[in-house]
């Protein structure tokens, strides 16, 4: 950490900042400018605190964190790419993972249907929520305990792995016993009760970027994951909220590489809720694949006019169905790219 | 709800799209347009589902809702301001209230000595918190039951009602134990969860914006509330997330006369969070009263340099006291509208 | 200037970076950390060049800025307010400004009819484009000279000063002719080659925010414009954009203590554009008052509803006149506090 | 244009919206919902005059456009792609377009050498920057005319067209007789005397979308061009401000879909701005590819370490050679689906 004090601090105030940062255990190191002095901060641990408590003091003009915040999620921590095993799948290691299904699971025949179809297709992982957050308490809340019975059928029917969305603590534990990887919503991102929850729920989680979420913030709640037990964390660009309103959201294709420097955690795009619109999926979705996601999170419904949630950007199965095959060539690239990073050559 | 059908809709598109309007049983009423047919869709009830269903029908280029989403909240709904009563206290009212206290409750003598300087500077409410959202799982995360032990002790000593976060829904009962109302943090404000729950808690709900919600997706999580049994809702604009990083968020002040059009809830504004900076929350809290907002809730501590969180956005107790005598001569004004508007005059 | 080195950058890279910053003429002063080298550049003048220059150099994982970009419009540089006389008034000292007037010049009727009536009123200045930024190629473009002369016969009429906007370096000396302020719009914040020639026009400029323009980012404008020759400059909060669709802008009033904080330059806000409607001016403009602002330019019009462009945000000539009286007893408390800070007293 | 009237609107407010759409020559056909009444509006031509008038016209609750306010760039005007010879290049047709070059043009050697070396890698079009917009007073300004005659020389040695800035309609005449295309700046986007003064450059020009503007302010900027005489107009996505600073800006990968369904015109990704980070430059130039653009212009530099400006998003001239290398077997799978397009397959 580095503080900065004002050009006309006084004496007494650069040695109470001094004094200050020495209560919490750091050693100074302060550098004696043309027109202010800057204090390095040096020392071992989170310096969150100290840095809260002084970036009001007087004379202080700014305190400016040096480290990152995370530490398990990092790639500091660990520098190869984290693997994890689903149903007989392996998540963020040579394969490019599609995930796909309905937004809400509605009935046992349109789940039953869209497993088969996007199973055929190339789908290896089947979603659908059974638990909706929906912004308006007159909104379909999913069919909770059986939507997890269809989910389950569908698996045994199809053996795809099942992904589904848990909104609360409460019901972490019931959600584990249907689910091969647990989803948290966008909205939850940042509730903290439920990922402390997840840390303990033996399954993989697939973290939703909140829509007003950094990816620093997105890390730190991956962070909780880890922290609370559980590191097989899924992270997912979903989209952000910008002033653009001819998408739903705008997808952020960049925080993909970006998250790829910085963790070693596996990043799934979901063309779908980043674009808000059938049309836009498919380039999106190439351009998701190019540019070095783990995989795909993709809405597709049997009959998006009479889809219950989601209509408007749920593919129908035959586009889902074609969609794939025109990813094709590109998760070839994919897996060339991949492959010679695992050789060890310099992509 | 209008859907405007592309310019070349073709015939039969039009027509599927008035089939599915009556099958969700709404009447059509269609314009034929020089450029495109416009049909409106009439009838009673909420429209999401159809508007769903249809904004990505073929031929269709958009479909806008007319109607607004939420019901109980709005002031079609209800004319009069919302006015509730807490531990002897009019909120929504006549009278401008204050709510103050540090962001954590940390210690016994921390929040007793802050519970009496702030009723003595003439705040009526205490605010702390107990169960605390950190971004870092490293990070304090509150006293927890003994936090809100030491809250009622400070109540008994002071006369002072208390506001308090609730995290999850697990917590709600044993919180409503103890607050006299339930703050909704911005992070939570769509965990949907906790809001069914404390629908039925019995005790008022200051529900805070969330940092990327626009003012319909907060009245829509009022509707959940209201919808689930709690009609004391208050409204709390604390900053949104904008590019802008010379504040810790920016401070939507043209939210308090947007809320106070479309609801009858009060709304209270925090110029803590919504600057994130000491020296600059008097300004802003000026302009709150000025505005029209029912209240203030600021946050204050005896040694914000100490503060394990916000201490730099907390005031001193003698600065919040400062600042309280400020406010008067504004607050005198405020008073003077208010019962002009009581009195039926037109302001 | 602060480079904080990657954790395991090499002795060389750290080398090479120290190296880098001597050859831009500054002295280097590194602190080794537990965890990584973190290098403090010292000396005077624009560190901008060695910044951009190391933040990708390898091993670097960060640079970050101490000194503000800008110099002649600080506090640091001046601690007294800029204070600047137009037409007889003074700008920036112990009188509130009110800018009035539609927002095109439409006919002789329609300015001299809002110039007679906003002056009743108290409004000190008369705004009024001729030269219009419209969106669309196909809207009304403005009266151009005509506008201009129309407002000067305004001016000759009721001793008004004029304030209109220039959107172009080619019309600058034309529009110096006749306005007493040179208005830059916000869609041309950073229109260097306007600026630039702005800095030689002999008139106070109103500079308004960009829509998407950081604070620092108006200031380092503004900067162009002193370091161009004219110092008289006032600031211009008038909304930015952001999520919420709920109003035009997002009126960003803490921005005034910001900026009172940071420069000597006068602070004005437009309520009208920061809200995009009629309704919700007062409420703002109040605050505006409240908090602290040196001015307000405000849109009316005689017939709001027949304007050629923003009559959704124009109050009629009465609602303006009721404005006023509204915010006498907010001016009141503005000129108390101002007269106490120029006393000498603390605020 | 649909106006949707307050639930409670008198007979006399919706007779006075149907009156006054009247006299704006338009036809009403209106709708007597359950709650409210809507009123469609019927004709041709613009209605921003009419819309802006009504939308704050007692009882009117909102005023919603139906047609979009732009013609000549819309798809509805033209079907096939808009194509356009520079220099003996086809843009916008079936070759994928790269431009590269230094942010500035800084000296003959620097312009020459890159000029060779991307020219080779396969590069058609050389950027450099003789006028720049800088955010700072201070900062290096551009060689201006001498910049020019460089690329002029650069050109004739390498037989690249060049792209170039204009930021003064003053300058549009000079940068015309150099320049084989004329890029708009993200800052002057909305500099409309710029715009009108290059309808009539006969340059294709390139216009940036500015960093706050939506898809649909772009296109209205670009109609502005068609509207003054110019339709070589390629657009831009060059990344938008959000709340997100781990990139310079946020890459709206998703506009260029978005656009393909709007407009004819060709858009390029420029992955330089769009991240503000070399490593980032080639992840997002494939996604750009895979997505559909039609080209690319990309920052490359001789030494990016001692760059006068952007050096840290520009590539070194080998990294620039090898990006294309990578970018090969995307540009195939761009090829073979733009013949099929041509070739009337369905896509």
């Amino acid at each position: 950490m580095i503080i900065s004090m004002r050009p006309h601090a006084t004496r007494e105030e650069i040695d109470h900042v001094c004094e200050r940062i020495r209560e919490f255990g750091y050693k100074v190191h302060s550098i004696e400018g043309e027109e202010r002095v800057v204090i390095g901060v040096v020392g071992i641990g989170d310096v969150t605190a100290c840095l809260e408590s002084l970036e009001a003091t007087p004379g202080v003009e700014r305190a400016v964190r040096i480290s990152a915040p995370y530490k398990f999620v990092s790639k500091e921590f660990k520098k190869e790419r984290t693997q994890m095993r689903v149903n007989g799948l392996e998540i963020g290691g040579e394969e490019f993972v599609v995930m796909a299904g309905p937004c809400s699971v509605e009935s046992e025949r349109q789940i039953m249907e869209t497993a088969e179809s996007v199973r055929k297709a190339g789908a290896r992982i089947l979603r659908g929520g059974a638990f909706k957050p929906r912004t308006s308490p007159y909104d379909f809340q999913g069919l909770e305990l059986e939507g997890l019975k269809l989910l389950r059928k569908a698996k045994e029917a199809t053996g795809l792995a099942i992904i589904t969305e848990v909104m609360s603590d409460r019901d972490a534990e019931m959600v584990a016993e249907y689910a091969d990887i647990m989803q948290v919503g966008a909205r939850n991102m940042q509730n903290f009760a439920l990922l402390k929850s997840l840390g303990k729920c033996g399954r993989p989680v697939l973290l939703k970027r909140g829509m007003s979420s950094t990816i620093k913030e997105l890390l730190m709640s991956a962070e909780y994951l880890v922290a609370h037990g559980n590191s097989n964390v899924l992270l997912c660009e979903r989209g952000i909220r910008t002033f653009e309103t001819a998408t739903r959201n705008t997808c952020d294709i960049a925080a993909v590489p970006v998250l790829n420097e910085l963790t070693h955690l596996p990043v799934i795009v979901d063309p779908s809720h980043a674009t808000g619109k059938r049309s836009l999926v498919p380039a999106v979705a190439r351009a998701a694949v190019a540019i070095g996601a783990d995989g795909l999170i993709v809405e597709a419904h049997p009959d998006p006019e009479k889809a219950i949630s989601d209509g408007a950007q749920s593919l129908t199965l035959e586009q889902f169905s074609k969609l794939m095959q025109q990813l094709r060539p590109y998760i070839e690239l994919w897996k060339e790219s991949r492959q010679a990073e695992t050789a060890g050559a310099v992509v």
